[in-house]
């Protein structure tokens, strides 16, 4: 199985991580069928790089498809894939499996990422099961709240003082000099894990567009890929509009969409409420950038009123997200899309690690005897 | 369908919540057969009390199970059942939805529950998706920041003054009185939404023993009645030994089980890290004791350090849970169960739901310049 860079379309047929024109490589795209099976891995056995090691999955994936009510006073039918009931609340753990599926056929000893959130508390948690040391690399920000949940499964949390956008391209210098697989935000394998999130709503419904909340890139490239692999293997009649979204105050991919360029720029003094999402310097930004200007796709930006307007409507329809994953529905309302469309939102990771910063509500307070009356 | 009281036999034709004699009524035990289907509602349609309102499913239930390395040392051969992968995090969503589909369709406008954690997640999240009024009510002792996980999703919440064990029963009454449905602990439609914890155990393997985190005895009486009922079904060849297990601070069944009692008393100063599972006065508790003696089924306490050690090693093994949740696994090496047998540990609950309490672990400090030495 090749590798391709998508950008200049070199070819590798060892597993590198980054092409020599310093875009990311990708798998050269799959085709197959699908199989009856419990769990997304075995269904879609045809379209992994590498054998699942399926006897130390968590249960990651096949994520509940949920009909929303928010999509009705716009006309359009809205579709939650629920990616917060992952082992580790977060998609990140279908690229995690896939990545570390690869480093255990590898013999690696020790595998690493760069992440102060979700991505650090899966690649700690799966490390631990495949029984693989983790070296957690954080940013000098990081609260120790914070990385509580991400220590607590074991892995090596080390916070580095110094450049962080410079950190994703050493630690893969240094990782594959010290025999340390780093399984940053888009790692090949990790792009390919996340093609299931396709899969299993291709199963469901055919939708008309996917709302992706957008950072590094990764998951837009995994889920493109995953559309992409269905078509061509004559699965799904054609392909949804795929949307990008971004948080205003963090928008490198839309901004060099919007201007017309094919290199994205670090997005000088990023600051949001979506932290999960405040990647600046986006190292998969170009390719998706193509995929947008290939596809004639779209890239959205929305507020942090907005995102937190939408956080809470998600909350009334029973899924606290962290504010990240709200994104794309807030992202709905400012599309104008054709009635009767049917749109899917991923919802990226749980409310949970971000509690701090939930809206808070007012308690009352009631003595027993006047239950009946705080009651009525 | 009729209800009867699993302590005095008197049976009911209307859904009352708690037998005259005081103790908590139950569904008659239903039989049926398996079907194909996506969702545990589906394949056990004959097994439920009121038809699933499945167009507002959260995606509830088919949690993973988890096969663990943690048994090796002792010869068994352990999974986990990862209830913690529900929408909102803990298995109370099972009961949550299947009382609120009763609810719903006996029109109710407003529903409510006695809880600090996570019921009170679990109803505030489903009453908003189901369109209803919630009223959550609370200790006294429960901090803002914990319940902010709780009212986040519109519910409202009141903290009330006074006997905490007093207001369960209070709840109920007034709730009648005042036309709002209160599910509470053992509600007997909560009860027969965890029996999905059984049906989709014994999809899977067949296991010896089942070990039951035990507060109030909701969990323990639903689990034991899947089984039941898949046996009568003539669907499993035999009933698995069930383990209730409980915190030593908070261990009223296990105590009045010890002692040849078919009464659980209070038990005073209750104290234990596993707050999830501290009811002194458990509502159900004289009924998971009939159960425990009728089947010669088992009650183990757990110390807090036994707990703590626990919830490290199933960390270890990718899956962080709350304290209450890890005490199964706690059990297991009190039980000395004979070599080779199956069993499962019921993860009850996600770890992030107390992350101020997980284990703290070092965090390093490196320079960039210095990373390649850190990383070695």
């Amino acid at each position: 199985m090749k590798l391709l860079c998508p950008i200049c379309g070199k070819t590798y047929d060892e597993p590198v991580q980054r092409c020599e024109c310093g875009e990311p490589v990708e798998f050269e795209p799959f085709k197959g069928e699908p199989y009856i099976g419990k769990t997304v891995w075995e269904r879609f056995w045809d379209f992994w790089p590498v054998e699942p090691a399926l006897e130390l999955s968590l249960g990651e994936g096949d994520t509940p498809l949920v009909k929303s009510r928010l999509g009705e006073e716009l006309g359009v039918k809205l579709y939650l894939k629920n990616e917060t009931v992952n082992p580790t609340w977060s998609f990140k753990d279908r690229g995690t499996f896939l990545a570390l599926s690869h480093a255990l056929r590898e013999s690696y000893k020790a595998v690493g990422t760069v992440s102060t959130g979700n991505m650090a508390a899966s690649v700690s948690a799966y490390a631990s099961r495949f029984g693989l040391r983790a070296k957690i690399l954080v940013s000098e920000s990081a609260s120790d709240e914070k990385l509580k949940a991400v220590s607590v499964y074991g892995g090596e949390v080390i916070r580095v003082r110094g450049d962080y956008g410079k950190l994703y391209f050493e630690s893969l210098n240094l990782g594959e000099r010290l025999g340390v697989y780093f399984i940053n935000s888009d790692n090949p394998f990790r792009i390919e894990g996340y093609k299931g999130i396709a899969f299993e709503i291709a199963e469901e419904v055919s939708p008309d567009y996917v709302l992706i909340p957008t950072s590094s890139g990764g998951l837009f490239r995994g889920i493109a890929k995953g559309f992409i692999e269905l078509h061509e293997s004559g699965l799904i009649d054609g392909l949804p509009t795929l949307i990008a979204v971004q948080a205003e105050g963090c928008s490198p991919i839309c901004r060099a969409f919007k201007e017309g360029k094919t290199r994205v720029e670090r997005f000088e003094k990023p600051e949001t409420i979506a932290k999960a999402i405040a990647n600046p310097y986006p190292p998969s930004g170009n390719a998706v950038l193509k995929l947008l200007r290939e596809f004639g796709w779209k890239c959205v930006t929305v507020s942090d009123d907005e995102i937190r307007e939408a956080q809470r409507k998600l909350a009334g329809e029973g899924i606290f997200v962290q504010p990240a994953s709200a994104t794309g529905v807030a992202a709905l309302r400012k599309l104008e899309l054709p009635e009767g469309v049917k749109v899917v939102s991923i919802l990226t990771g749980s409310g949970l690690k971000t509690l701090k910063n939930a809206p808070a509500r007012k308690i009352r307070e009631c003595p027993l005897e006047e239950l009946e009356n705080c009651l009525g």
